[in-house]
C-alpha cells in the first residue's frame, strides 16, 4: 500500500474557525509581516531582511553594497517563511496584489544568488571567504531549507518555477560542495533535510533526495565534529564551541539516538526530515529511531498544550517529567515543528495518538502564540504567569505575561502564519484510493484520488462534525484520542465501525451524509505523579482545548484558586471578547488567609465558580495572573 | 538603657544538642578543614590557602614565589574563616594542639603582610600594581573583613594580640588609601563593615568606626561607582560590568534601600554592617532602612527554612514571593549571614521576631548545610529535590541531591564552623542587669553583668527548658513566635508575666529554678497565597524544626504524597540513623495513576501514614527525593 501523504495544500478551501483563521492571517498577519521585511511596520524592531537581498545583489555586482547585511545570521529565513505562508494563503484566498508582491520579491532573491548558485545574504554582502566555515552557528544550510520550502510551496500553488529554479540551482550548489567535493559536515540546526524532500518530491531531482539523505546519515558519526570545526576556524556567532553534541543532536548518529535533547526546534526539524526519510526510503531502522524519539518527546517531555523544550537554557529539552509551568520555554516554533513531525509519522503510520498529538500542539501553543487580533506573538508559552514575578524575576524572564510585538529574532510569527495557513494539508490525507481525515476542519476537500467532501462544524466549540460525501470512496475519519465515547452516523443511521488506531475506515457513496458525534464533555486532567512541579493539581480541557484560568475573569486572583473535584464543570456563553470562545465555569475553592509568608493558622476556604478561558486566548485581555493547573481539591 | 549587647563568646559552655555540634565541629570539621587548608585532605579540590601565604612571604621577600598563588581571588578568607572557628572552638574546648597550629598559621600570615600593612596574598604574589583597582570584583577588602574577624575572635578567646596587630596595621594601611589619601571606594562584596565594627570594639581604635561608616555612608552615592571603576581598568576576575547596582546594593544610598536585592551573602553582611553602625552610633535613619531591608527578606523573600537568595542567578534575591523550591539557591552562607543581621536587629531591639527568624535559619538552612558527620556540606538548600531531575535539568544543576566534599569555592563550610562554634553569643546576651536568652541552649552561662544560669533541655527535641538561677539578677526569655502557648514556673509555681515584644522580663535569685514548657505539638505550616509555587500546599513543622519527606522513609516515592489536613501527626521515636533526630507520621493520601502523562482518568488515591524527619538531617541517607511541601488535601 502507498503510504498515505499529506493533502495537497490546495484541495481544500477551508470554512468555520480554520477559516477564520486563515483569513486573518492573509488580512493582517501577512500584510504586517511583509512591512516588517521592508521595515515599514510600526514599532517593529528593525529587520533589513529586504535590503539584505538588494545589498547582497549590489555586492555580486561588485557596486557598493549600500547600509550591508543586518541582523540575526539566519535573516534570510524571514523571507522565506513569509513566501511560504504567502503561497499557501495564496491556495486559500487568490490575491493578485499579493501574487505581485511575492514575485517582485523573489526576483529580488534571485538577483542576491551568485553565479556558482550560492544564496546567503550575510556571507555574499561580506565575508565572502567565510562561506560554509561555520556550519554549526553559519545558518546557510537552515536558510537554504527555508527558501527551498517557499520555492516548493509557491510553485505548488501557482505554478511559476523562478524561485524553484533559484533553489534548484542553489541545491546543485551544495551537492557539489558536500557530495562531489566531499566536504564534511551537515548543519548545526537541522532544516535543510525536510526541505530536500519536499524539493525532491516537488522537482523529481534525485540528487535531493540523496543529499538529504547524506546529511541525515552523516549527523553525528563523528560526535565532535563540529567541536574540530570549531576549532578550524577563528571566528565565532555566539560562542557555540561545538562541545555539548546533545544541544544540536549531534552526539551519536541519528539511528542510535532514543532521548529527544537539544533545541526543541533543531530536534523536531530534524525528526521531521528523518520520518519524511524513512517513509520515502522505507528504511525502517531509521523510523525506528523516530518512534523512540517520538515517544521520548510525547509520552515524557511535552507539556499539555503541545509545548515542548522546557528550559529556557539552550530553548531546549530538560529531562524526563521535568515540566515546569512557570519556567517553561515551549517555543511556538517547536510546537510548529512537532505538528511537522507528528504528520510526518502519520504518513508512515496511520495511528490517532500522532493526529492527537498534531491537534493538541495546533490549538494550544500554535494558537497561543499569536494574539486574537494577528498583531503580537509569543515566542514562549507558559503555563503559568505571575505579573510582578513572570517576565522580571531572574528565572523567568522569558516568560511574559503579554505578547511582545516584532521581534529581532523573527522565528514564530511568520512560522505560525505558514503553519495556519496550510492547516489543511495537516488536517487532511490520501494514500491510494483512502482519504483521511486527520482533524476536524470545516470547509471543501478534493482529494487528488478523486473524493470529494464538504465538512460543515463549529469545532473545536462544537462536536458534532457533518460531512456531505460530493464524491465516494474510501474514508479513513480519526476519532479524537480525548473523546470518551463518540457517535458516527451515516445517513440517519449509527455505524459500529470498529476502531483501528484510532481510525474508522468506511466506504461511502455520493452523496452520503456522514455525522461524527463526539463527546465535547469538559473535564479534569489529572498529571503523571512522575511530574514533580504538578503534583496534587488539575486542569481543565474540553474537546481538544485547554483551558486556564486568568485573573481578569477571577477577581483579579487565581493563585489563591483550587478547583474542586466534586464540582461540575459547566458550558458558558460565547464570550465577544475572545473571537467565539466559550468559557467554562468550574466548581472551586478560594483560599483567603493573611498577610503572613507562613502561618500554622488554617486559611479561610470558601466554595466559588471559577471561570475558565482556552489558553490560546490568554493575555489578549491585559496583563494578569494565568494558570493552566490548579491545585485539585479531592 | 544600653543596648542589648552579643554574650561574649567564652561565656557559654555548651551541652545537649548544641554541645554534640560543637563537639562534631572541633573534633571533624576543623580538623578537616586544616587538612584542606593545607591540601593533605583526600577528596578535596585542591585549596593552595597556607601555600598561597607562605608564597606571598617569598615575594615579599624578593625570593621566587614557588608554585605562586591558586584559587579563587577571595582564597585567603578560608584561612581567616577557619581561625574564626578554630578560635571560638578553643572558647569552648581547650586544645593546646590546635592553638599551636591556629599560632603557627597566624605567623605566617603575618609574614604575608607587606611593609605598607596590605595584606592579600593574591596581589602580593603577583599582580601588585592592580592591588585596589577592582573593589568591585577583587575581594581585598572582603578578605580583609574575614582576617579582622578572626583576629577579634582569636584575642577575644586566648588573648593573643598577634593577628589582632597585624589587623591593626591592616586597617591602618587601608584608612590611608580610602581616607587619609582620599581614594574612592567601598567594597563589591560587604564583610569589612561588620569587620571593622567588630574591631573598633575590640581594639578601641576610632579609625575602625570611621571607616566602617566611611564605607557604608559612601556606597550607592554614586550609583555608577563601579562601572565607572571598570571601564578605568583594562582586567577583570569574572567580567561583571558593573553595571547591575543592584547585584552588589549599591545602585542608591544604603539609607533610601527599601528591597533586599542582589547576591544574598553580599546583603546580608551589608546589612548587618548597617544594623551594627546604627545600634553603635544611635542613627535611627540607619536603622530604619534596616528595618524595611528586614521586612523586605523575611516578610516576602525568605523561604520557610529561613533560606534566602531564592536565585541561582547571582546566588541572589528574586522578587517578592518567587520562592520555587525546586530550584531554590537558599546558600548556607546566605542563612548564616542573616543570623549576623537578626542578632544586630535584636541588639538595636529586643523583639522576637529576630530571635524566630535567627532560630529559623540556623535550625534548618544553616544545620542543613553539613552532613551529620561533619564531612560534606551543602552550599545550596532547595526544599525539594528529585534525582533524575535535580542537579541535571539545565534549570536545576545547582540543586544536588546530596552533599558534596569541599567546593573549590569553599565559602560554607567554614562559615558554618564559625557559627555554631559561636552559637552561645547569638543565644545568649546581656544590656545592662539583664540577662537575656534568646535561643533554648543547653549549657552553662555566665554574663558580664554577674548573672549566671545553668540551661537543661533536650531542645529541639524536648519543649521543656529548666534554668537554674546560680547567681541572679533580671532575666529576659524569649517565648518562641512558633509557640502557641506556653507555661513559665518558677520554684514550681505558675508565673503570668506579659509578653513583652515576644519576651518574658522577670528578677530572679541565687538558686531559683524555672521551668518553660513550650508547645511542641507538630504542626502544619501554610504558605502565603501570593507566593505561586506553593498554593495548595502545606508543611509540617515541630518547634523550630521544619520537617520534610524523603523517599527512603516512604516507599522510595513522596512525589505521589499528600497531607491529609484531617489526620493528626504523630510523635515517632528517635532514629537511631539521624543521630537523635525524631521522626513524624503524618496521615497522608498515596497517589497512583497509569504510565500516561496526562489523563483524564482519575488515579487511586490511598491512605498512608507518611513519615517525616528533620529538614537538616536530609539527604544522609543515599540519595533520594526529599520534600518539604506536599499537595494538602482539604
Amino acid at each position: 500500500m502507498k503510504r498515505q501523504r499529506q493533502l495537497n495544500v490546495k484541495n481544500y478551501r477551508s470554512g468555520g474557525f480554520i477559516g477564520k483563521y486563515q483569513r486573518l492571517v492573509k488580512d493582517t498577519v501577512i500584510p504586517y509581516q511583509y512591512d516588517v521585511l521592508c521595515d515599514k511596520a510600526e514599532g517593529a524592531e528593525k529587520s533589513h531582511v529586504i535590503r539584505n537581498f538588494e545589498n547582497a545583489a549590489k555586492a555580486l555586482r561588485k557596486e557598493d553594497a549600500g547600509d550591508g547585511f543586518y541582523g540575526m545570521v539566519f535573516q534570510d529565513s524571514d523571507a522565506a517563511k513569509w513566501i511560504e505562508a504567502a503561497a499557501y494563503s495564496l491556495a486559500c484566498f487568490s490575491d493578485g496584489e499579493l501574487e505581485k508582491t511575492v514575485d517582485t520579491l523573489i526576483e529580488k532573491i534571485a538577483a542576491a544568488q551568485d553565479d556558482d548558485g550560492y544564496l546567503n545574504t550575510r556571507f555574499t554582502v561580506t565575508d565572502r571567504d567565510k562561506r560554509w566555515t561555520n556550519l554549526l552557528e553559519g545558518h546557510e544550510l537552515y536558510c537554504a531549507g527555508h527558501m527551498a520550502e517557499a520555492a516548493c510551496a509557491y510553485y505548488e500553488v501557482t505554478g511559476k518555477r523562478r524561485l524553484l529554479d533559484v533553489m534548484l540551482k542553489n541545491v546543485e550548489h551544495i551537492y557539489r560542495h558536500f557530495i562531489t567535493e566531499g566536504r564534511e559536515g551537515y548543519p548545526g540546526h537541522p532544516e535543510i533535510e525536510l526541505a530536500l524532500l519536499k524539493l525532491y518530491r516537488t522537482s523529481g531531482d534525485e540528487r535531493c533526495l540523496e543529499l538529504a539523505r547524506h546529511f541525515i546519515d552523516r549527523r553525528g558519526v563523528d560526535a565532535e565534529f563540529f567541536k574540530k570545526e570549531r576549532e578550524r576556524r577563528n571566528w565565532t556567532v555566539w560562542g557555540n564551541n561545538g562541545e555539548d553534541g546533545d544541544y544540536q543532536q549531534s552526539g551519536r548518529p541519528v539511528r542510535e539516538q532514543s532521548d529527544a535533547t537539544g533545541h526543541a526546534v533543531r530536534a523536531v526539524y530534524l525528526y521531521t526530515g528523518m520520518a519524511d526519510l524513512a517513509g520515502e526510503t522505507g528504511d525502517v531502522e531509521l523510523h525506528d529511531a523516530c518512534v523512540r524519539l517520538w515517544d521520548s518527546m510525547t509520552k515524557r517531555r511535552m507539556y499539555i498544550t503541545g509545548g515542548i523544550g522546557s528550559t529556557v537554557r539552550g530553548e531546549a529539552f530538560s529531562v524526563d517529567y521535568d515540566l515546569p509551568s512557570d519556567t517553561a520555554y515551549a517555543e511556538s516554533c517547536a510546537s510548529v515543528g512537532l505538528i511537522f513531525f507528528a504528520s510526518r509519522m502519520l504518513e508512515y503510520e496511520v495511528k490517532g495518538e500522532y493526529a492527537d498529538v498534531m491537534e493538541r500542539a495546533f490549538y494550544n501553543t500554535v494558537l497561543a502564540g499569536m494574539q486574537l487580533d494577528g498583531k503580537r506573538f509569543f515566542y514562549v508559552n507558559p503555563l503559568e504567569v505571575d505579573p510582578g514575578i513572570s517576565g522580571i524575576s531572574p528565572d523567568k524572564r522569558h516568560d511574559l505575561p503579554q505578547r511582545p510585538g516584532w521581534y529581532a529574532c523573527a522565528c514564530c510569527p511568520p512560522n505560525i502564519a505558514r503553519l495556519i495557513s496550510s492547516f489543511g494539508r495537516y488536517a487532511y490525507g490520501e494514500s491510494g484510493d483512502t482519504a483521511y481525515c486527520h482533524m476536524y476542519a470545516d470547509g471543501e476537500v478534493t482529494f487528488d484520488n478523486g473524493v470529494r467532501l464538504i465538512c460543515r462544524t463549529g469545532y473545536p466549540y462544537s462536536f458534532e462534525i457533518k460531512y456531505t460525501v460530493v464524491k465516494g470512496g474510501r474514508l479513513a475519519i480519526r476519532i479524537a484520542g480525548w473523546s470518551e465515547s463518540c457517535r458516527l452516523e451515516k445517513n440517519g443511521a449509527e455505524l459500529s465501525e470498529k476502531l483501528s488506531d484510532g481510525y474508522v475506515y468506511l466506504g461511502v457513496n455520493d452523496g452520503d451524509e456522514l455525522v461524527l458525534t463526539l463527546d465535547g464533555t469538559p473535564k479534569l486532567y489529572y498529571p503523571s505523579v512522575k511530574i514533580p512541579s504538578l503534583t496534587g493539581m488539575a486542569a481543565v480541557c474540553r474537546g481538544p482545548l485547554v483551558y486556564c484560568f486568568e485573573g481578569v475573569d477571577n477577581g483579579g486572583d487565581v493563585r489563591s484558586l483550587s478547583i474542586d473535584a466534586d464540582g461540575d464543570i459547566t458550558v458558558q456563553g460565547e464570550d465577544g471578547s475572545l473571537g467565539g470562545a466559550v468559557k467554562l465555569a468550574v466548581k472551586a475553592i478560594r483560599t483567603e488567609d493573611g498577610d503572613e509568608l507562613y502561618s500554622s493558622r488554617a486559611p479561610q476556604r470558601n466554595g466559588c465558580a471559577a471561570v475558565a478561558v482556552p489558553y490560546y486566548t490568554w493575555g489578549n485581555r491585559g496583563e494578569n495572573q494565568m494558570r493552566v493547573w490548579l491545585p485539585l481539591k479531592i
